[in-house]
């Protein structure tokens, strides 16, 4: 629902820390990596707030860190999308501009027309870089073409010109044993993007034509920068964003949060938010570590991961924020060193909440929590609530 | 959905407790209002019966009645409206006809134009009466008003006349300052509200002019009465309320429930349900005590509204309803000493009830509950339901 009616004006201050792929499943006997940390401070803080599970997309739905960190936000990630290509601009701090079409590449392998290594063998970052120089040489009328080097065989390609549509299927057909598909588009501007397109796949396989394993590209993604409407329009809050990693920064970006310079580890963020706490009123703190540990399937690092957060958490309860939220965009359960659909653990900490009977931080508790199990959607204005910025609706 | 398919004949009845702002947040040590009350016959129930929580409107929305009631009976609050003026007009019994449109209007203290006090020092009620009675010398062409003192500050103003609409903005900037705005309207009907608003502001600021500090008014809400569907029509119900506040008598009679007489206290709304017995299917019995002493911030004193409900419920226990549900339109915490998003306590007593662990009826309990945390709205599907009014969906 609209909140921008219920508005009201407060000095108060809300901090989202966001541990990145929180929740866990289990492990034989251990639990999850939260039931088997050591986390005095958080369990401290969910005995003193309320608890539960969120819940980012739908059930059963595993979110990306875009559609995740939006729900966060308080933006109904079915209804905003940030597309593949978009987010691979971000992840590279590449400054896409309005009406730019930006497409997630992979170097591949092709032999007889037919893709047989949709990845090129993972070809080496520094082997990715020369090859994104070389393909700079596309030249297409009217269209300016960036090629960027992201990590091992993927990179970023982005197209800008006049009236580039970006409804257009990609060429990656997701499977070996075929050719790369024509990339199909669905109305005028995107068949002008899917001529250009064209036009650098056929100039990018002459460039790479002796090149091997790396002798094709594939595209998906491809996306314009969405037009999303602001924290501060929505909510009526001066937000800023403390996080080391460029993707995370770009979303905070893309709905208007200040980006604060900070260094690369989660006591830098810290720092910078004493630094930028008079100016502000919601500080989206984000730390990667949780995710990437959980990543790698490596449940210890992943429990290391939770008790390093909790050995800073001080350093964040002293700014005394009226509210202090403590979740994560998704779980990332090192059982499955991915991401997945299980619902996210959650904390907030307010003078203004009903306890429940959470004695510590983990799935278990929270699954008992007060706020039951939602759509994560819900979690900033239930924020807003609770730091008294909102008006009862209806008289 | 659509319950009109579903309905099936029963002579069962369902009687709603409604204990208004009945939620509460907890202090130090002694739980919430509902956990420190001794409440051995809600405490009964709650063990014969269903629990749970119930979100009036949405997460972290704090409802004011309007919605908070609606949503109990089976109406979406998010797309059913009450206005304002209108909830004023109910609460002073005003007889709104079709077409008139009202608004809620505050005397206030004009300095140099603009706004210093919005409420012009609260003033006494007798003040309003009188203030009141000078303004019924306002006389616009072809518009019909009425201006009817509510408390202190308050007023309600009504226009009637014909082709009024109520698009327009308030009057009222709900800030100090500034000079009171114009009541820009959205479509031509409104229009013509707007002229009759502005000319009833400018006799008003002369009619007041040597007044202090009550020197002039401000609007806002303005509404026609809302056209509902009545219970009746949904649900098949022969519907009455027994409500000692005009408010309350107001809402249910825009449902179409049929208000009965009855004195101003919880007794006195039990005697009357004894004798409309045979003659109705559903009834909304609401008591008051609970959300005024949670509005006063004094948490004895609500303790001690609901230990006094609960020494009324035998009178309601003994004429043996199928479903018998004790809930709230929203929480009133006292340590809040206002209107709270908080999920509201459910029971929902019948022979046909799955029974939870709830062993006493609070927020605790309730949390664990068979019925889990779901909006209001569906209550009175399941009220419904119990009472063996609804057939299967579907073949």
């Amino acid at each position: 629902m609209e909140l921008r009616p219920l508005l009201q004006e407060s000095d108060s201050k809300i901090i989202f820390v966001i541990a990145d792929g929180l929740g866990g499943i289990g492990s034989d006997g251990r639990g999850t990596e939260l039931e088997a940390a050591r986390t005095p401070h958080l369990d401290r803080l969910a005995r003193q707030g309320t608890t539960g599970l969120l819940i980012p997309v739908a059930p059963g739905i595993t979110p990306g860190s875009g559609p995740g960190h939006l729900a966060l936000f308080g933006y109904d990630p079915l209804e905003h999308n940030i597309g593949r290509g978009v987010l691979t601009a971000l992840g590279i701090a590449f400054d896409l501009q309005r009406g730019d079409v930006a497409a997630r590449g992979n170097f591949c392998t092709l032999a007889e027309g037919k893709i047989t290594d949709r990845r090129a063998g993972r070809i080496a970052t520094e082997r990715c870089e020369a090859l994104a120089r070389k393909l700079r040489q596309v030249d297409i009328e009217g269209v300016q073409v960036f090629v960027e080097p992201v990590k091992e065989h993927r990179f970023l390609l982005v197209l800008r010109g006049e009236g580039l549509g970006d409804r257009l299927e990609d060429t990656d057909p997701q499977r070996t044993g075929v050719p790369p598909r024509e990339p199909d588009a669905q109305d005028d501007p995107s068949r002008r993007t899917a001529k250009a397109v064209s036009a650098f796949v056929e100039q990018a396989r002459e460039i790479l034509a002796d090149e091997h394993p790396a002798n094709m590209v594939l595209l998906r993604g491809f996306a314009h920068r969405p037009e999303l409407p602001s924290i501060e329009e929505r909510y009526g809050l001066r937000a800023c964003a403390l996080a080391a990693y460029p993707m995370y920064r770009g979303i905070a970006r893309l709905v208007g949060m200040r980006v604060v310079d900070c260094g690369s580890d989660l006591e830098s963020e810290i720092d910078a938010l004493h630094g930028v706490w008079e100016d502000h009123d919601f500080f989206f703190l984000h730390y990667k570590a949780t995710d990437s540990r959980g990543e790698d399937g490596d449940f210890d690092a992943k429990v290391a991961a939770i008790e390093a957060l909790d050995c800073s958490m001080p350093g964040i309860i002293e700014k005394r924020p009226d509210v202090l939220v403590v979740t994560g965009d998704h779980s990332t359960p090192s059982a499955l060193a991915s991401h997945s659909w299980h619902p996210v653990p959650l904390l907030l900490s307010a003078a203004t909440c009903r306890r429940d009977q959470a004695e510590t931080f983990d799935e278990t508790n929270c699954n008992r929590g007060g706020f039951s199990q939602m759509p994560t959607k819900h979690l900033m204005t239930l924020a807003l609530a609770h730091a008294g910025r909102l008006r009862k609706f209806g008289a």
